[in-house]
Parts: C-alpha cells; structure tokens; sequence
C-alpha cells in the first residue's frame, strides 16, 4: 500500500517571528508548495491546466490548527490527501510533522474558476479523474492498515 | 450604540497573486493587523502585555472564507468582535469587506502561553476584562439593532 | 517649503523574526506602501495609470541599507523622494525612521513595460511629469533648508 | 574543480503578483534558502552557531537586480558564493537562473551581533574560517574556469 505524499520543507529565518517560533502564515505556504509537488505527482500541475483551460484555482475556505511549534532551521513533512471532489471544488487535508511530531492539520477547498468570468466551472475531467483515483487509493490504503 | 471596530488597509501589488487578485494570505495580515488596532483601542496592546508580563499569544487555530476577490489598490475594512473569552484562550471574529461588499470572514482562536514554560497559562486579567466588557458592548450593540 | 512626504505604518507581528526585530523584508513592503500612498499624492496612482495604458512597472534594483533595529508594534515614518527620471524608468529613495531615529535607507528603480510586448516603454507623460515636479519641488526645498 | 554551490527551488502561487510574474520579495526569500544550506554545505549552520554562541546573522545590506521575469511553477537556482570576508561581517552574492537564464543577482551583507548586547562581535572563528576556505576555492576555481 502506498504510503501517503509527503513533502518535506525546511523552516526559513524569514518563516519565524519574534516569538522565535514559525509564524503560521509560513505554515500555510508549506501547505501550497506540498499542494503543488502532489498534484505533479499526480499528473495534474496547476501550471498546465491553467495555461491550457483558462481557469484559475482560488480558495474559498482555508483553516488550519497549529498543535505544536517549529523553529528556525527544522525540516517540517507535510502529506497531502483527498478529502472531498466536488462538480466545481474540491477539498484537500494537510498533515504537517517534525520528526513524527504532529505541528499542524489543515484544510483547503479550492474551486476551479473561468478566468473569463471568474464564475466557478466544473473541474477539468483529468483533474477531477485524477483526485478521484487518488482519494479511491487513499481509502484503501487506510482500510488496509486498519 | 456604538458600531463595531473597524480596521482599513489598502491592497498592495504584493499583496497579490497571478490572478490578478489579492492572495489569502495577505488577507490574514490584514486581519492580524486590525486585531493589533483593535485591542489598542481596548487599552490592551499585546507589545505592552507581553513585555510586562512574560507571555506570548500564539494562534492554535485560523480560518476563513473567501467570498469575493480583491485587487490591487482597492481599500478593505476589517471590522473585529470577541467570540469568546475563555480561561487561556479567546476567539477574535473578522469581517472584511470593500465598499460595503463583503469579500472575507474568519476566526482565529489565541492562546496565552507563557514565554517561559511554552504552557498555556490564564489570560492576564486586564486582557480578559477588557475582550468581556467588549463582548457585553457588541451584545447590546446587535440587540439594539435587532 | 513643503515637507518630504512621509507614510507612517506600524511593525506587525508578522513582521518580526526569530531575532526579536523586524524581518528586512517587511521593510520593502513598508517602502512600497509609503511609493503607492507617495504617487497617489502627485495625482499618479499605479492602479490606474496600468489599467488605462496596459503598462505594468516592475522593479528592475532595489536596495537598503538596515542601520538599527525595529520591534513589534513599534509605527516607523516611510519619507520618499525622486532620485532620477529617466525615458523608460525611475528611481525612488526611501528614508524610514522610528521616532525621530533612522532605521532604513533604500532605493527602487522602476521600469515602464508594456503588458503586451514586456518590453520597455517610455514612461506615461503624466507620471514622468509629476516625479519631475516633485523632484523640482524637493530640490528647492533641500536649496531653503540648506 | 567544483561547480559553485546552487540551490534549487520553485516559484509558488503565493510568490507571484498581479503582473503574472513572480515579485522580488520572494526572490529574497530564495536567496535566504540557499544561503541556508549553502552554509549548511559548509558545515556552518546558522541555527547551531546561533544557538552555542549567542549570535545572529542581521543583514545590513542587501541588493538585486531582476534581468528577466519569473512565471509560477518554474525552477529556479540560485547560486551562491563569498564576495568577502571581514571582521564582524561577510558579503554573499547569488546569481538565479532558470533553464540557464540569468533572472536575478543580488549582494547580502550580514554582520554578526551579540545577542546580549545587539553589538557586531567577531565572527565565529569556524564560520570565518569555513568562509574564507570556500572564497579560495572559488578563486582557484575560476582562474582554472578563465
């Protein structure tokens, strides 16, 4: 069974703030730059379906908990999964760790937009294909590990 | 009545992204900002409890929707309201809209840490008293416009 | 004799670093905060000159020098002035200070470029007129005080 | 001879603007990762000469010049070597490119300061040391390059 995608960052000076801890926001753009290498890994590069759709991928919902902190120079995983594949959204679930620490969990719906009219559209077929198959192999994976 | 905090900031070009709209992130430096000038207003800036008092305020939950884009240039006013004041932590509630058109609301839950254990620890008194008798205000504040 | 013009702004939490002080990043956003609020009050606002002429004005050298420190909610003055006007760019100086302190010297030089083309194109006559005024006006002010 | 020491990295959502085009500030923030584990590459992380000696890395200066633009999702390197070596302070200077084109280059001078007293102190003996081994090789590399 698959284990789930993981990507791994490191904490950057300009990530932290005076509390001498990660500032959240930098979470956030861990949590981007992991979206982006899973759904290369999934064939799906946002980069390229824009290009070639017209479409955008704004959020409507972001939150995030942040359970324990990170400092400065740590190497933070964060996995991606699948949490729900909708007509025009989806929405996917972060888990982010530091040495098998938990730090933070979080959650982003994004919705797929026509730059044209910037009104929500289906999701293109390859996307939605794609995050489908992946959200199938994630609950199998966690069946089989149950 | 009085009418709620409200906080205005203008949309920087880096505050944007490639679609040519602001980034969520950014908006979340708006709201940290009005939470900045609304708790100034109660008398209860963090810099001044902070130094006094060995404690920091890390966030331990954030969240938000986007309802509406933003561009750049455009001005955004961010109004502010205490959800809920509990033994170590409080939640602030943000409104953000531009032109009476609102374009974003979120929640962020702040906990009271000591600098020194890392452990949560009560909110300082003035603190607590100030976001209740503030709560007290927006209560009768919304009954008296309901 | 007028004075230069100033934009005030205050240290965010988000601001800060590991370090207790403010990050050098947050610095050029003040920069560039205090450069819009400075052309809108020569009548020049970016947001509008891009829209109306399909032009777009990145930053081709930026620049600064840190010389003290700032903390969190501390207000620092932003002073721009117009260093050069050329044919297809310029050139603005930046003075932030805290309290009467200097804190920061910077220099951005900005070209003119054609959203279509991406290339280089002379300045709007309404933009390069302004900054040539105002740099008239700043030159015979320096003459006054000298 | 070896190859100068290059970091790769890529250009997230959030490190673009309305212009479609990446924006400088996170140009910075690419050169702060690879001054990080280039340093690291040298056996000097910042995080542990920070924390056995009581020192931070403030920048006083900094410079780039942007030579051509950046699009989201594409790869960038950044190159990092010594300028110089001096008592309390080093100069660093990166050169990114992307696909072999020269997008950026930019200077960084960072002084070592006491955490006690906010005062530049010598710089650590081994860090010193690691530096000016690392501009020899440089040197020697290019002379043999040329």
């Amino acid at each position: 069974m698959p284990d789930p995608f993981r990507w791994r960052m490191r904490v950057r000076f300009s990530d932290t703030d005076a509390s001498g801890r990660i500032h959240y926001l930098a979470m956030f753009r861990y949590m981007e730059a992991a979206e982006d290498e899973f759904l290369r890994s999934l064939g799906v590069a946002y980069a390229e379906i824009e290009a070639a759709q017209g479409v955008s991928f704004p959020r409507v919902h972001v939150e995030a908990q942040f359970v324990s902190a990170l400092r400065y120079d740590e190497a933070v995983d964060v996995e991606v999964s699948v949490e729900r594949v909708g007509e025009t959204a989806f929405t996917l679930y972060f888990d982010a760790s530091a040495s098998g620490t938990a730090v933070a969990r979080g959650r982003m719906t994004v919705v797929c937009i026509s730059v044209a009219t910037e009104r929500p559209v289906s999701l293109p077929a390859m996307l939605a294909d794609a995050l489908l198959a992946e959200m199938d192999v994630e609950r199998r994976s966690r069946a089989a590990r149950a």
